[in-house]
């Protein structure tokens, strides 16, 4: 039979990072490409202590099938949690656990934006969230990224030019790929803009706890007076990846909607797995473990930015992150990340390019983005010194012609 | 903020099963309900064993990021099962391990079918999948379902008057809701008209291993000499619902869109249940697992036909399921099922009128589908019992007038 493949995925191309991925489970390659966090951050001896518990007492709550909108208890300590931190108002909005971040993304869409609407993003942004706009048929127009955020003079105009868009999404804090954390005063000036060109905001914020760096800045969720923001949370970078939890805040007059959303793509997500991120919210030290992670991350990240100082060619440029996975590193003069990256993987060293994260996706782009978390500090130092070198033979030759 | 939903959500209603669980959830209420597997099936020893020893021994290895496609062991160990109990042809085919078996709907409708298509299926069919379709936009059109599968003239007919139609959806065996098998001899036909009218097949099998009586009849998929078939299968019912896991057999043509699929949803299914599942399906006795499942399930049916046949109205008619969880029972002279349940809850026996399983949500349905899976032997006994006076009451208050 000829499989004829629905419109909606046919300008959906696999993500070059899943694809990268695979390459990076090669032992010889230093993997600066994933976007893994840092396995030594998994609170391993709770989460074997928590389950070996429930699954020798009481394993059938744990294994029949659950509720849609989440693990009731797991629901309330997070709502508490995240009123009590972020002060996010709980008459208004609805919590569900999820499938992961990435199902934040997929619910949200398939609630909201139908074929052909515009979404605006982050340009570039994380392309796992883009692809799922795009298998939705969704319009993606990209705003660009500065060092502290949106270009909001290119945002206004796009907002102007797309009076019907139906979401503009962000990763505020630590953006995944560009590490940048938009300023308060940019959220505050988003948030007015979205309110003024009625657009809702969906605010993906996986990495929020791991600020290392800096003072906090509030969530857009945290402004949200008028209920347009609807918040991505994770457990994969505050627990482990493969729970595949995440939570989902939003307006209550969208509950039914998302409930239906669920039950249509996977029911419900895992129960035991949501029984442990609640046992250990409630039981365990989180505070104490959300500060080892950070301080982890800040010894990783400041380890590949003392190498980047050293070995990098001056003209390349980056910018200091404060917290989450990344940093990246942009060529000269608007040069094309992405024959310097094939080069980077021959040598050995994995990193992404640019146009990975762009919602065009023939842009040419001069990033190449750098994960600290995954590697190891002998990694951090090889890798880095072999992508130095070579920005300084690409740049030289490039001046030579 | 007001939020307009998406045009492929806006006809979609909550499942009237999901709602029902939650009524279910009185500890007064006898359920016959649900669709919950046995939760004395579930080998919790097995997977408490093997979850405390992973977690223990190797907790990184199940609990980082894994590959969308599945966790490779498991995916060989289920291609490898299915070769030898079905047949499957891995060389046409591929396999993956997706979130469930709702997923393995959400990604087949997310990968072919548009927006408008006709999606044929067996009328009443399992909800769930009907509410998929929908939330894709698909036009569903129902073929009544007989004693021995769908009506074959039925079928034909509408695959002539939708030539385009992108998918047929069926569960073959101890289909749900309904508890029919569908005859090897309508399995052969429905083959055939699928390949002359050149139409997809989603062959949806969550209840296949579970025959308790009469002869075990081919998979389509088994028979799928054109790599047409979409076999969705799921560890729900073997190994325990919350796992979140089932898996999807497709032609290898369709392997790069499915991944896609799989990345834009929600990138990959949890790992510590694929990892127990194929340590269970390697080192365990899973042939003895199934053996006292379907002993356990054979038990419980037996018993509720049996008190049907006492206590029921004999104009009350019922088919005689060969496995899964399901029979349905029809009320006489095409009376609505649906005031007949609502009384029913009211006396404090849940159970679901076939309308809930109907491509056409306006229609008068005579079935209401009753669950013998999960009430113990006392709330069989009861509920028959209190259901079997209400069609006493109901059909003779009826013939008054």
């Amino acid at each position: 039979m000829n499989f004829e493949i629905a419109e909606r995925l046919q300008g959906v191309h696999g993500s070059m990072i899943r694809e990268l991925f695979k390459l990076g489970a090669d032992p010889n390659m230093i993997s600066f490409g994933g976007g893994n966090p840092a396995a030594e951050t998994f609170p391993t001896a709770e989460i074997h202590e928590i389950a070996e518990r429930v699954l020798r007492e009481n394993p059938v709550s744990v294994l029949q099938y659950g509720l849609s909108e989440g693990y009731t208890p797991l629901r309330e300590t997070m709502k508490a949690y995240l009123a009590k931190t972020e002060g996010f108002d709980f008459e208004k909005n609805e919590l569900y656990i999820v499938s992961g971040g990435q199902q934040c993304a997929d619910l949200t869409t398939k609630a909201l934006v139908n074929a052909g609407d515009v979404v605006l993003t982050e340009d570039p942004a994380f392309v796992g969230c883009l692809n799922t706009f795009r298998s939705y048929g969704a319009k993606l127009v990209g705003v660009p990224m500065q060092a502290d955020g949106m270009d909001l003079e290119a945002l206004e105009r796009q907002l102007a030019a797309h009076p019907d868009a139906k979401l503009l999404y962000t990763i505020p804090s630590f953006q995944n790929p560009t590490g940048v954390t938009t300023s308060l005063e940019k959220r505050k000036k988003i948030y007015e803009l979205a309110c003024r060109y009625d657009v809702a905001i969906l605010e993906d914020n996986p990495y929020g706890e791991l600020r290392f760096a800096g003072e906090a800045v509030p969530t857009l969720k945290s402004m949200d007076t008028e209920s347009r923001v609807i918040y991505a949370g994770s457990f994969s970078k505050v627990m482990a990846p493969a729970f595949r939890l995440g939570f989902l805040v939003f307006d209550k007059s969208l509950a039914p909607t998302m409930s239906v959303a669920k039950q249509c793509t996977d029911v419900h997500s895992n129960v035991l797995f949501q029984y442990i991120c609640n046992e250990y919210m409630q039981h365990c030290d989180y505070a104490g473990h959300i500060k080892a992670a950070r301080a982890c991350y800040a010894q990783k990240c400041r380890r590949m930015l003392r190498g980047m100082k050293e070995h990098f060619h001056p003209a390349v440029t980056f910018g200091q992150p404060e917290g989450g996975l990344f940093v990246m590193a942009f060529l000269p003069d608007g040069m094309d990340s992405y024959p310097f990256v094939r080069e980077a993987i021959a040598r050995g060293v994995l990193c992404v390019p640019a146009v990975a994260f762009s919602p065009d996706e023939s842009a040419v782009c001069s990033g190449f983005r750098l994960n600290y978390s995954t590697p190891t500090d002998a990694q951090i130092d090889e890798g880095v010194r072999r992508l130095g070198a070579l920005t300084w033979e690409w740049i030289e030759n490039h001046k030579k012609g």
